[in-house]
C-alpha cells in the first residue's frame, strides 16, 4: 500500500470511498457512533451550556518540525473550545484530499491526529472525506468542528476584562510560524525551530481548577493563531476599548526564532502560535497563575508580558530602551496558509 | 466592490481577515454568538442527546441549476442530521477559498447559504476562512458541521430494519447529479433539470409528527446522495443482511433526466440526490405515510419504490419485464465533486 495514490472514485461515495473508511479511517478511530457509518453520530447529552468552534486547517507543508497537519487539526480546534472555558468533548473531520496523494501520507496524518485526539481526551465522532482533481487542492485539507461543555460559573470573555488587569503567555512565541516559514524557504539550524502545536486542554483545567478562586481570578482567555500575538492583542484592545501595554524584554522568545526571523524579515509578534494562551487575569492573582502554569509541561516558561489600562484601544510595546511602538493587525506581507 | 477579488491576506488572521468576516460574513448571519467574534459559540445546553455531522463541499461548477454550493452546505448537513431523526439546530461553516475569487460570487454563496439555513430553521453559530494560493483550490470549498438533537423515543437505525419493511422515496431520482453534471457537459435541455438541493427536515418532522405511531413504524432513514439510491441500498443490505428488492417501475424518474443520463451513458440510480430520503417502514405504516408525505411540497413525488426480505446483503432490481438485475455500490468511472 506504500506507493499507492488517492483517485478520484475515493471520494465518489461508492466502493473506493467505502474500503478507504473501512481500511483506513475506522483502523485509527475508535469511537463506535463512527463504526455505526450512519449520517450522524449520537452523542449524550451534555451535562451543561456547549461551545462549538470551527477550523479548516491548509498548512503548507503537511508534514513540518514539530507536528502535521492532523496533529494540528487537533490541537487548533482543542483550544479554540477550550480557550472559551469549555471541556472539549467531540470532534468531527472533513477531509479534502487531492487526487495522487499518497495514501502511506494520509495515513500518517490520521494516525497522528489519532494520536492527538486521544492525548487530548477528546473524541473523533464524526467525518467526511472529499476528493479534488490534481491541481485543484493541496494534498490535504481537513476541517475540524469541536464540542465541548462549558461548567458551572465559568464565563470569560472581553466584557469582564478591566483597567489594571495582568496579561499572562505560556511559553515562547512565534515558534508555530518559524517553523513553518523556515521550512518553507529551505532554512537549516543547528536547533531546529519546532512548532509549538499542541492542545492546550489540560493546562487551561489546571490553571482553572487549582487557581484559587479562578472563576472570578482569570477573565479571558485567546489562542494566538494566525496574525500572532501583536493581532491577537489588537482584538482584545479594539473589543474592550481599553489600551494594552506588552513589555518587549518579558515576552519569552527563543534566540533561534528571534535570529531566524530577522533573517526572513518577520516579526516574531505576528508569526503564528499553535500551542500559546494569552491569558488575562486580575491583578492579585497573575503571581499565582504564573506558579501554577509553570508547574504544568506546557506553561514552564510562561510570564506575564503585559497589563490591560485604560485607553481608546490601542497596543503599545515597550521596548527595553524605554521607548513605545504602536502594534497594530497584520497586515501587508501576507503569511499564508500558516495553519 | 463587484469586480474585487479574494487576495492571500484575507486569509491570513490580520487586518484583512477581520474586514473580510465585518464587512461579508456578519452582514448575512445574525446569530449573536457569531458576532462576539470568540473563538467558540455559547450554545444552550440541549434537552436531549445530539446528533453530530460534517460534510465538505467541493460541488463543481459552484452555480448549477437549481442551487450553489451555500445552499448544498446547509442542505447536505442539515439531512445528515435530520435523517437520524434528531432536529437539525446548529451550523459551522468552514470557507476554503482560492486567491483570485471573485467577492461578488462569495457574497452570493454566503447569501444562499444563510437564506437556506433561516428556511431550514438552523443557526449559523460558528465559521471560519482561509485562503489558498490560486491552482490549489478551486474557488470555493465548503465544510459545514452540523448538532441537532434527537427527541425522546426516537431511535431509528441499520438494527430496526426487518424481513418485510417497506421503502419509500420522496420524489424523483437523479436530478441533482444531473443537473450538475451536465451543467458541465455543456448540455442544454428544453425543460432544463434542475438540482432536488433542500433541507429535508421539515418534511421529516412532519412524517415523525403526523404517521401514527411514527417512532415505531419508522425503522430507518438516509439520504442517497453520493453514488445514489443503488449506492445507499447496498449499503443497507450490507449493513443489514437482508435482501433488498427495487421495483423499477415504480421508481420516480423525470423523462428528461432519464433521456440525458442516457446521452451521458449514466444510470440515474447512481446519480447523487441532494433533497431526498429514503425512508424504511414496517409494511402496515407504508401507506399511511406515503399519504402525508404526498401532502408536503417536497414529498409530493414521493412512492414505495422497494421491499426488504431475507437475504444475504444483495440489492435487487425488478425490471419492468420481470428479471432481476443485481445492484452494486458505485464502482469504475468515478463521478467527482458532485457535491
Amino acid at each position: 500500500m506504500a506507493d499507492k495514490r488517492i483517485m478520484l472514485a475515493h471520494g465518489d461515495g461508492g466502493a473506493l470511498t467505502h474500503r478507504l473508511v473501512q481500511e483506513l479511517f475506522l483502523r485509527h478511530f475508535p469511537h463506535p457512533t463512527l463504526h455505526g457509518l450512519t449520517d450522524g453520530a449520537l452523542l449524550p447529552q451534555p451535562n451543561g451550556p456547549m461551545v462549538m468552534s470551527t477550523d479548516s486547517f491548509v498548512v503548507n507543508p503537511i508534514f513540518f518540525p514539530g507536528g502535521d497537519i492532523g496533529k494540528l487539526a487537533v490541537a487548533g480546534t482543542v483550544n479554540d473550545v477550550a480557550v472559551s472555558g469549555a471541556r472539549p468533548l467531540y470532534l468531527s473531520v472533513g477531509f479534502i484530499l487531492e487526487e495522487g496523494l499518497l495514501i502511506n501520507e494520509l495515513d500518517q496524518v490520521v494516525h497522528s491526529l489519532a494520536q492527538a485526539a486521544e492525548a487530548a481526551g477528546v473524541a473523533v465522532v464524526a467525518g467526511d472525506t472529499k476528493v479534488v482533481e490534481k491541481g485543484h487542492g493541496d494534498g490535504i485539507y481537513i476541517n475540524s468542528t469541536g464540542i465541548g461543555v462549558l461548567p458551572v460559573g465559568r464565563d470569560f470573555g472581553y466584557h469582564r476584562i478591566a483597567p489594571g488587569d495582568v496579561i499572562l503567555i505560556n511559553g515562547f512565541v512565534g515558534d508555530h510560524g518559524l517553523a513553518i516559514l523556515s521550512k518553507r524557504a529551505g532554512l537549516t539550524f543547528d536547533t531546529p525551530v519546532q512548532s509549538d502545536c499542541a492542545p492546550l486542554n489540560g493546562l487551561i483545567e489546571t490553571l482553572l481548577e487549582r487557581v484559587p478562586e479562578a472563576t472570578s481570578a482569570v477573565k479571558f482567555m485567546r489562542d494566538p493563531t494566525r496574525g500572532g500575538v501583536a493581532t491577537t492583542l489588537k482584538e482584545i484592545a479594539l473589543s474592550t476599548g481599553r489600551d494594552i501595554y506588552l513589555d518587549e524584554s518579558s515576552l519569552p522568545l527563543r534566540e533561534e526564532v528571534q535570529g531566524a526571523a530577522e533573517l526572513l524579515g518577520l516579526d516574531p509578534l505576528y508569526l503564528a502560535n499553535e500551542g500559546k494562551v494569552l491569558v488575562v487575569v486580575s491583578p492579585e492573582a497573575a503571581e499565582a497563575v504564573l506558579a501554577i502554569m509553570g508547574e504544568h509541561p506546557l506553561g514552564r516558561d510562561g510570564a506575564i508580558i503585559g497589563r490591560v489600562s485604560e485607553g481608546t484601544g490601542q497596543v503599545y510595546l515597550r521596548t527595553p530602551l524605554g521607548g513605545h511602538r504602536i502594534l497594530d493587525m497584520l497586515a501587508g506581507d501576507p503569511l499564508p496558509r500558516i495553519c
